[in-house]
């Protein structure tokens, strides 16, 4: 429980900072790049996607996967489309090593088994072999060149670098496409300097130059140049002027393909992947749901459903979203958290009253447009379809304390298929918001219509049922009509009776005459419910009385019946039933 | 279980689905602005920051805070040193209402007690009378002014929309800064274009003129113009040439406070944010850890300690950041994801092995220049120093199966002062890995420990212990030393002795005669533990020997005693006692 803190607390900020931490901290300086054109740009295709969720994913989770896990999770990448799969450090491990032949042996055709490898000749010698026999296969390497990183873990000038790197694709060359005895693989080779984003832009070229020489890459078949943000060092456009500068310096472009790999630590990784692309990288390299090291990889499924935003196909498929989230839950044992944007349980759910009323105006008049043959989608709040990544539009407006009156009247429209009246809507509302506020928490959709049921709806329990009734032209006037109404009071038979221009009217004179109280229709709306032979008239009536305190008081009924008279003297009679239960008027 | 799927299923992706969704999403188009500069600034302060975890993050949870549980974030947000918070919707309802006089009592004098209200009449005056008698106080309203919203949601033309804004902006003023008796309070007024990510630029510049114009702001008071990216429609680069051409736009620039306010629907919420203050933003609207509508309001926490990066203090505390998870998931009801950034609980973990090495490396330099006088922050894979954030670094460096021999290596040294040698932490990192593997999750840091000290460490329940020894030098040559050492063996004294060049080799020499076996010191490596009266020695000792198939064996033992002799002695010792329990060698 909160206890009231002194204010000498509350205005004393900065109070547990010993000092300003700011100071160690040195601004980054990207690349100059001031014809920079990738804030012009668009992206207008989806590019190459390369999932590393079996290696950079699972090399960061507490609790790595299993190999069926694994297995499990190669043919979910395979089914979403998937045709670059980084599988493994086969080097590293029997085990890593055992699974990359799984997917060598597993894989269609057309999908290329990607395995990372240290530069160093044994671990290189492994790891090919054990892509071996694969249809297609990337060989990818990486190196240090960032100043940090050659200087402060491996102590390497910029020099023995290139020379390194020459060497390893050297090797790596030998031992694949120029192998007389490898020829039944495609071999591509990826090259990562570490970490780019941290790296000199010009030695990042200068490296990739080296190596692509070495390489001699062709235009069906282009070497890969990935350039990760290993760590996210500075605002997205700094990485895009990075990508951009290396996109215009890198020779024999058409040979080369120009790979991100973006991680989050700044929160900024989808915007890296996107304004990466846009400054000319070919190619997105990323796990779901943003697994990997630290705040993760990007997450790809973020990148790609951001597509449709730009009218453009991902070319991969995230028809069933609650599948992929399922299995990334159970086999990475990371929760997708509920505001992660298309796959969180919360990402379709509206709770504020503007926003659901928006949302349901926005359903009408898409379908509207729809029946003109205009399928654009144009919902307000709602960037994509929920049906395109396989969910229902049944969690979009969910209702807590803070809802407004819309929210409650789509559970019921969609639950029972009642088109609340609007003036109704706002007295169910703050029945709503009473209970939820009694309960503290937010009502489930079963507890809004329960609610919705108990107070306009009659039930087995009502003291007063309609059993049946008889309405007739008067003979003295054409327009006048009489209606004898058979009741069961409290189980027991009674008759009633009145006068008025229609059955409605004729039966609230029978029912203020029986009450001694002078019942008036203050509101009246009816629609259909269902169609065809099942089809039934739903009414809403507001009655209005003057009470014993001398007040005018209204109050709403709901009635349903296959007889459009039947169900208004229902909506009626619920009404006169919920007065006498709250002893507003007795029997 | 994983079962195996049959090819024929991983080679149809887009199975699951009917069309291509792409065709009913258009692409957004933003304003044109070929000469925008914010891609060249960088973010220099910090900006005015404005945080709306008490309504707009509120307004979205499925059970929103109690007023105990808003009392308490309120004052952790004074904590924090935020001057601008936004604290409810007053008009909505009497909790909300009573809440904000709570806020208004208790706010200290600098800070701004800010409350949202739809442009109604009614509304409006009890909006201002929520906020009677606060020192600071800004009147915030809204309108819809994107297309989708005046057309679907308001039936509202472009005029309309001016006209109900201006009419709104008056009363407001007439109920505050120009009424006689309300100048106890500094009033600030704020204007919302909703959405503006989505509105037409020139016509948000049109309707905040017009708003400005009926306010009458001054440099020492601005208005603020808030411009949300209510819905994020595009990437970030097209909210801040937005934001840029409307800061070129209006007039008065210096009498304006120009607000940004993203939310996340495309990941890029903090992208946005960042982008929007390079543009000219002054200001930025959001939640801690990213919560409100949806997939939440811009992460405050991550634009704020991202400024860290460009070497800038971001004026707000987060040095206690477990203390802000602590109230955030208690009050919010909402997990913070693992990888969230600077929060999440994986976020300043490295489980990869190279990771971990560069990551000790990266300490190791960082002392070094730290005794220089040189306190800059260059850690490989750490962009912020947990310290900075109220973390320890013990979490930095976790061991699950895919961690090489780092990682074990750097829990033993942060746990038992150990620095254990490089040869050394091979055979342990394989060790600490079978165990990984075979328990199938992460070792926590106590079960690693457990494990060195069960292979390298003697017990109490060890077969062979050291109760004394005796060193002396051989009269016949200076160079040898003779050694008398008395053992307990299975809790029975026995002496031994043996001759070498140190009182190691002698008693390695006496092991030998003992054993039957000739042991060798292949390595020897020893450091001080502890400083003052209380410093140890700690010795790390490899023998090898000829096992009984002829080939070579290796073992490593470590002892720790304040005779560095001793520590020697027992290192050997331990040696001796795990090869007796895997029964190399017999008693």
């Amino acid at each position: 429980m909160f206890k009231s803190q002194p204010l000498s607390k509350a205005v004393k900020p900065f109070a547990n900072m010993l000092k300003d931490p700011s100071k160690k901290y040195k601004a980054f300086k990207g690349v100059s790049l001031p014809n920079r054109t990738w804030p012009n740009k668009t992206i207008t295709k989806a590019p190459r996607w390369l999932s590393t969720d079996l290696r950079d994913g699972n090399q960061s989770l507490p609790d790595p996967m299993s190999i069926p896990e694994k297995k499990e999770y190669f043919h979910k990448l395979l089914e979403l489309g998937f045709k670059e799969i980084e599988v493994s450090f086969p080097s590293a491990s029997q085990t890593d090593f055992d699974f990359t032949r799984y997917a060598v042996e597993n894989a269609p055709e057309d999908v290329s088994i990607q395995v990372l490898t240290q530069s160093r000749e044994p671990l290189i010698r492994r790891t090919v072999e054990s892509v071996k026999g694969a249809k297609k296969a990337t060989i990818h390497t990486y190196l240090a060149t960032s100043d940090v990183f050659r200087d402060v873990v491996f102590n390497m000038t910029q020099e023995d670098a290139v020379k390194k790197a020459v060497e390893t694709t050297k090797l790596v060359r030998s031992l694949t496409k120029d192998d007389p005895n490898m020829q039944e693989t495609e071999w591509s080779f990826e090259f990562s300097p570490e970490c780019f984003s941290d790296t000199p832009t010009e030695f990042a070229v200068e490296i990739c130059e080296a190596v692509k020489a070495a390489w001699e890459p062709t235009v069906e078949n282009p070497i890969i140049f990935n350039l990760p943000a290993t760590v996210e060092v500075a605002s997205p456009n700094v990485y895009a002027d990075q990508i951009e500068y290396f996109c215009n310096h890198i020779s024999e472009r058409e040979k080369v393909c120009v790979s991100v790999h973006p991680h989050n630590d700044r929160g900024c990784g989808v915007a890296a992947a996107e304004l990466g692309v846009m400054a000319g990288a070919d190619r997105v390299e990323g796990c779901l749901f943003g697994n990997g090291e630290r705040t993760g990889n990007v997450d790809l499924i973020t990148v790609a459903l951001n597509m449709y935003t730009n009218g453009v196909s991902p070319e991969l498929d995230f028809s069933d979203i609650e599948s992929l989230i399922d299995i990334s839950e159970r086999c990475n044992k990371i929760p997708v958290h509920p505001r992660s944007p298309y796959s969180g349980s919360l990402v379709v759910c509206a709770f504020s009253g503007s926003h659901q009323d928006a949302i349901k105006k926005g359903f009408v008049k898409s379908e509207a447009r729809a029946a003109q043959g205009d399928e654009s989608w144009a919902i307000p709040y709602l960037p994509l379809d929920p049906k395109d990544v396989g969910r229902s539009y049944e969690a979009v407006i969910r209702v807590n304390s803070q809802s407004g009156k819309g929210g409650a009247a789509w559970i019921i429209l969609r639950s029972m298929g009642l088109d609340v009246p609007r003036h109704m809507q706002v007295v169910f509302s703050s029945i709503v918001q009473t209970e939820a506020d009694k309960l503290g928490r937010e009502l489930k959709a079963d507890e809004i219509v329960q609610l919705f049921k108990t107070q306009f709806l009659d039930s087995e329990s009502s003291a007063i049922k309609l059993v049946d009734f008889d309405v007739s032209k008067n003979k003295g006037s054409e327009s006048v009509r009489s209606v004898v109404v058979d009741l069961s009071v409290n189980n027991t038979s009674e008759s009633i009776s009145g006068e008025g221009n229609g059955p409605i009217s004729a039966f609230v004179d029978a029912i203020s005459k029986k009450f001694g109280t002078h019942f008036e229709v203050a509101n009246y709306v009816e629609h259909s419910l269902g169609s065809g032979t099942q089809v039934k008239a739903a009414t809403y009536i507001e009655l209005s009385y003057i009470n014993e305190a001398g007040e005018k008081v209204n109050r709403w009924g709901c009635g349903i019946h296959s007889d459009v008279s039947q169900a208004s003297m229902q909506a009626i009679i619920s009404v006169i039933n919920s007065l006498i239960e709250c002893k507003e008027i007795s029997i």
